[in-house]
């Protein structure tokens, strides 16, 4: 679970993956795009992309060793044949979520929301990967990433909706939801 | 505490910091330099540097809010104008280390290692800025800044033994020291 991984996806007009939707669910959207590149490296924004996010898969933040467990045993990897629908969820936090401390954070995250016990009910139909952002300077503090396959669908809308109702989302101040199909 | 405050350090011929030593304590050195200056923003490496460190001062990720109100009532700012020493000590921790679980990790750097309660014992003598490098893809994962006045320099010194004896240090892989005074 160690290991870091760059990334960079663009939008534009080239991509393996078509966008379907686009929506500002809270704060700024991002320009639309017809179309999404996902770059295993951080690139520099160049035409024909029309704007470019970076992130970094890295070690992780609130999970603990026994939640740990349980994802590594119920979980699947990207890339799957069958997962042919991704989306792309760029997410910013307010600076009240980010001038807690960590176990103050991690109760919210957790012990209030269920952010891992709910995300764990959807695997492993949805794979999801989270890049972080914050301390590279970007727009937004996390990059997550999920695929699945069709029929999943409405399992992907319902663990993102619950999502947005828990104590967590009161410090989310900007996310855009991307859904799109291997094209 | 929330504040994002980017920086980058460049080791060369000029800088407002003159170093006096430089030690690779564990790992690979960096190259000899005569200089060190200090950026508010991410710059890219251009001659006359010889080597440029990127970081991010962010969030928390180990303190409690305990710890972070005694923290705040004992420590003082950068910038002293008595504080006419300073280190710069890149770090970067072992795979082992990030592929522990927070809490996993909590319990070394502190319950084990007493780092917050060993460095709050040198407060407010030695000012402290802890910038983030691990999601940038640098070499490090940590940049650690001291300022300090002369009279401090054995305060100093003792603070830095201390914590390399501590069960956190076995997942030390990389130290730099470098001593610097104003030039």
């Amino acid at each position: 679970m160690a290991g870091v991984i760059p990334v960079s996806f663009t939008g534009g007009e080239i991509g393996e993956w078509r966008v379907v939707t686009m929506d500002a669910i809270r704060g700024e959207p991002l320009p639309p795009v017809s179309n999404l590149a996902v770059h295993p490296r951080h690139v520099s924004l160049s035409p024909p992309a029309s704007w470019v996010l970076h992130g970094t898969k890295n070690h992780v933040r609130y999970t603990e060793r026994q939640e740990q467990v349980t994802l590594d045993a119920k979980q699947e990897g990207l890339g799957r044949p069958s997962a042919t629908c991704a989306a792309l969820i760029p997410i910013r936090k307010s600076e009240a979520w980010w001038g807690m401390t960590q176990e103050e954070r991690r109760a919210i995250f957790e012990e209030q929301s269920g952010h891992i016990a709910k995300s764990i009910a959807y695997l492993p139909a949805i794979a999801r990967r989270l890049y972080h952002c914050r301390d590279l300077g970007e727009p937004f503090d996390f990059l997550t990433w999920f695929e699945y396959a069709p029929e999943h669908g409405e399992a992907f809308d319902a663990l993102v909706a619950t999502l947005r109702t828990s104590r967590e989302w009161d410090f989310v101040e900007a996310e855009v939801d991307i859904r799109l199909v291997l094209s």
